[in-house]
């Protein structure tokens, strides 16, 4: 078996190349995770994710222990082969979803309480049994339950909550069960203040962990303050662990937390986007489900070498849209997935290069110019 | 360039093996259609239609002539390139879905006019007008414009409404644009009559056409009154063009129509079915979506070596249903093409073995075996 390791391997300025090794195989920093909430992602076969470049998947304890429960995907071999993906997994902890979709929550110092959205079923989640469901669902990357502290929050709201993590945090360490190639990460809480955020880290890094979630940002405060915000957490943060920014983000979200140490990220955008008709282009993002696009005989992106854009026109899209076809989100999906994972092979080499704050400069510029008309 | 022609190469008792060629390729038949209503196979990438083993593809001239229209598949570069499917396009003439699908229909001796079903706006559809659109789409083989006379039918009604359908397919000859490789079928009616059905054969054998299509069944009739009307009408139908029985069917009527001569077949069951979470299998239909799959790790069907089989469990194929996730329909629908397709493949090799009458009672012995019981 394999340890579970970060190899740290090239820095330009405070963006870091890299590479994460675990049970199930390598993955190159930084990096988009694929999002497969519930063991899928929406839309999209695992050869087509695989082939937009994805190394890595992350599925969500929370609607994994509501359907199909842990303990049936265990019987069935664990998630990788559960779902056919035999790349690495992350797995959340539950705890942001079990804030933002469940019904009648009660949190206490135990853990929190609550009623499945699905079927009003009523569930408990505390952090050992994330650890225990997470180990169940045979996750790489497990992630230590935590409250997501809501923005805004007052400093007294935000350090209670921030504490209440850290105590869980240690319960989650102790419960983990080791394995050779899996990884537990501790997530940094905090909300906007520079003593919690710092508290925070002190607090994970003596209790130990395989790498460190960000947490608590990308929820309404702007990217302006989450840029603030990483800009006085990720220097305390402990250089030789992988740092994985939850939830986070647009592309420009993504560029801008590379240049401030950022390893990995997922998020729903591109999948989301993509079944509702925006697709990403290096010219900004377009809804293809505009007029304009009915004619259109060009690819989504011209520099685009998806399979959607090696195929299909903008017209055809347009169409499938119009007509509510499923292929539509199908195709948009995969170029999405394909313009976040060319972006990040770019960042990848670009950090080889050494020329990241150019990269930001010239890829913030072509965002602005907006879409190329139609001759 | 190619002519368009059918290629008899053996026969069993009155099933037939053999093999069309068009401008895009040629076709063995006996054939099931990919359907492609609007110019997509619901929920399939192209390349995953072409590995079940379809060669030929359906689409539809009312769906397109109402969006996105046929001029503007034209300026596209014609459905081929549209939809990017390399290989014979059949479409039909719209007659159907008119009738079945739109508002406010008027019927008369010119064509007729409708209220789209989309939005309402007013369109005629006439031969003239049918054959311009199929010209305009780029399909290999046009269909005539009939009408699909209702079941019930009085044999004055059926003999009226077939009349003015073989009239209609005069002015449709003499409209078709004569192509090198492509091809013009006349579609016999006469309902359940025998000499309105005679009639019907004479009248598309004096005109001339590429083939013949055998319509106005599979609405009601039932599989037994179908067969007696094949059994009947097939024998009167030239044996040197191919024969192509439209909307069928289920895979005993597959079966049961190519030992009564038919060369050709489309119908939406395999991927409506796999929308709502029914398989076929060799012993029968399953639902996926019964609590009885929810924890068997087997695949859909054991026999089967379509990717689906090969990679997911009816477990995961049941959290998919439940959880309706559109990988769900995508893998199910993936299956059940296979499944057609095997089938074809099967009675194909079977008639060049002169076994087919075996190979029925087989098939018709292990459907009605039922899904077999997870341990």
């Amino acid at each position: 078996m394999t340890a579970f390791s970060f190899d740290l391997q090239k820095t330009d300025g405070s963006a870091r190349r890299g590479r994460v090794t675990t049970a199930h195989g390598t993955f190159e920093t930084p990096t988009f995770m694929a999002t497969a909430t519930a063991a899928t992602v929406k839309a999209m076969t695992v050869d087509a994710v695989k082939a937009t470049g994805a190394e890595l998947a992350i599925c969500n304890t929370y609607h994994l222990m509501l359907r199909p429960s842990p303990e049936r995907v265990a019987a069935l071999g664990g998630l990788h082969k559960f779902m056919n993906w035999q790349d690495p997994i992350v797995t959340d902890s539950g705890g942001f979803q079990v804030m933002s979709l469940a019904g009648l929550r009660k949190l206490t110092e135990e853990g929190v309480t609550f009623q499945s959205h699905v079927d009003g079923s009523k569930h408990e989640l505390t952090p050992e049994r994330s650890m225990e469901i997470q180990h169940l669902l045979d996750s790489n990357i497990t992630m230590a339950l935590d409250e997501c502290t809501p923005h805004p929050a007052t400093h007294e709201v935000a350090a209670e909550s921030m504490r209440r993590s850290m105590r869980w945090a240690k319960r989650c360490r102790e419960a983990f069960k080791k394995r050779e190639g899996y990884g537990l990460f501790g997530i940094v809480q905090g909300s906007t203040y520079e003593d919690l955020r710092a508290e925070s880290v002190k607090a994970l890094a003596d209790i130990g962990f395989d790498g460190f979630g960000i947490g608590g940002l990308a929820v309404g405060e702007g990217q302006e303050e989450m840029f603030r915000v990483l800009d006085f957490t990720m220097p305390l943060v402990p250089s030789e662990k992988p740092r994985y920014l939850m939830g986070v983000g647009t592309p420009s979200d993504i560029v801008g937390s590379v240049m401030r140490g950022i390893d990995m990220f997922d998020c729903v955008m591109p999948t989301r986007a993509g079944r509702t008709g925006r697709g990403y282009t290096h010219r900004g993002q377009i809804n293809i489900k505009n007029a304009r696009h009915a004619a259109d005989a060009r690819p989504l992106d011209e520099r685009c070498t998806c399979a959607t854009c090696q195929s299909y026109s903008r017209a055809y899209l347009h169409h499938l849209f119009r007509c509510e076809e499923i292929l539509g989100p199908m195709l948009l999906t995969q170029h999405n997935l394909h313009y976040y994972q060319m972006l990040m092979k770019d960042i990848r080499s670009t950090i080889e290069a050494g020329t990241m704050t150019d990269f930001a400069a010239k890829f913030t510029a072509d965002q602005a110019l907006g879409d190329v008309e139609a001759l």
